[in-house]
């Protein structure tokens, strides 16, 4: 088996991105054409990733659209899909957790039932409920850190009695503690660009997937500089999965892809720029 | 709608129990009769839930021992199976949450798709990623607060620049800013007893969902010593669910159920005598 982060170089190789292209299948937007299929949530998801697997160096379908929908199978074929006409690693977005027990079948859920290359995985219960995870050597495991919603504050950003906020802390246990096997990420949000800073110093290289571009409003320049050091996957779904709502979807999918993608490129080459000056 | 805790304290007097039967069905554990039955797992499960269904306050499945066998199938099946046959409220084991927009699909699917009564959730994202889940006011929100795995402590009990554990932290806020709807339970776990106490002190009356006697080791009286004052909601999986291996496993299944509903009840009873003399 290939490492995920060794995919995911591959395809930042092969397609010049850092894009990261979500998928969030919600049917009361889908164009009328779709409607009435009876897969349409395999179909609007495939035609994006048919439109922009040359733009991305990752595809990230967020489980709650399939599952809440009875879409398992769709999810399924829609991952089988991507493997079988694309070389782009599949990042399953569950943040799941439990007790060891139960984080067992969540990874059998999410690498054996759904084969994807990568999990986002919640640390509320500690390592002992990662470990499950951790141990599949060859998949990327994303540790939620700083998340990119409003209220992600309210108990990541608690201090500490030493003077730094839990998000730091986690950080801290992912680079030292957590990453025995050298497949650890972490989701830290592009909304919070100082934020992300601290989490770079923290980790160093480590390979940082970053949501909150697009719908959620993050600024790309600011979110590249405040990441810069190391590794990064750079998320957006709605923007682009909604960028058209008739029959030409696909392609402003694409296009939105593209100057997505060209943004973040534009936004890297000015900060090396700056450093060459 | 009647409301989730009305329908727990309704089975709670029904059955003079405090205890929910957990599902967490493993076929490689399963009894050779039903190993090559298509649909083991619901098999497995209804009989658990028929032999049980006079002892027990809840049912609470795990989904992911369902999701990990593409078996969501059979556990919309079982929870179909509770509620035409019994009064017994389920709670669906599935620690979600996601950004606002994403956990109201994973609300969806834990309400709509499955129609479960209660859901256990995550809280580090903070109150707008439970938002979507406290808004169906019938339905019981079951937030993580101490867990009863070892390694819950690592994240749980780092101690905040205010000189007390995250878990508590969490405790006040599920308390003092997030019932706004009356519909939230916390996670409590009953290997913690001392912790179990404070977490009493300061949500009051509010009922704990109390994971981890049976195979994890919590033991009862020292667990209900420390949850008094308010609702419980005791927690067990797999000692009861693999209580026999053979034929007769409902049966054996039934009589775990009964010894722990009475082993609970009679810690219960022994506090109030204490508090009677």
């Amino acid at each position: 088996m290939v490492d995920f982060l060794d995919r995911v170089a591959a395809a930042e190789t092969k397609n010049n991105s850092l894009l990261c292209v979500g998928l969030d299948p919600d049917p009361a937007r889908f164009p009328d054409h779709l409607a009435k299929e009876p897969d349409a949530i395999f179909r609007f998801c495939r035609d994006i990733v048919d439109a922009t697997h040359d733009l991305a160096l990752a595809f990230k379908p967020q489980i709650a659209y399939f599952a809440g929908q009875r879409a398992e199978e769709q999810l399924r074929r829609l991952i089988d899909h991507i493997h079988n006409n694309t070389d782009i690693p599949v990042i399953l977005d569950a943040k799941r957790a439990d007790i060891t027990s139960t984080s067992r079948l969540y990874a059998v859920e999410a690498f054996d039932v759904y084969d994807a290359d990568a999990l986002t995985v919640n640390p509320y219960f500690g390592l002992d409920s990662l470990q499950p995870f951790l141990d599949y050597k060859d998949k990327g495991i994303i540790i939620l850190c700083r998340t990119s919603n409003p209220g992600g504050a309210e108990i990541q950003n608690i201090m500490t009695q030493d003077g730094i906020p839990i998000y730091e802390v986690v950080a801290q246990k992912a680079a030292d503690d957590w990453n025995m096997n050298g497949n650890v990420l972490l989701v830290a949000g592009a909304t919070h660009p100082s934020e992300l800073r601290r989490i770079r110093e923290i980790v160093g290289q480590m390979t940082l997937l970053i949501p909150g571009i697009g719908a959620q409003g993050g600024e790309v320049s600011a979110m590249v500089e405040g990441a810069r050091g190391g590794g990064v996957i750079i998320n957006s779904s709605r923007a682009i999965n909604y960028a058209g709502s008739d029959e030409d979807f696909a392609d402003a999918a694409r296009k939105v892809a593209m100057a997505t993608r060209d943004a973040i490129n534009e936004a890297v080459a000015a900060i090396c720029e700056n450093i060459r000056d």
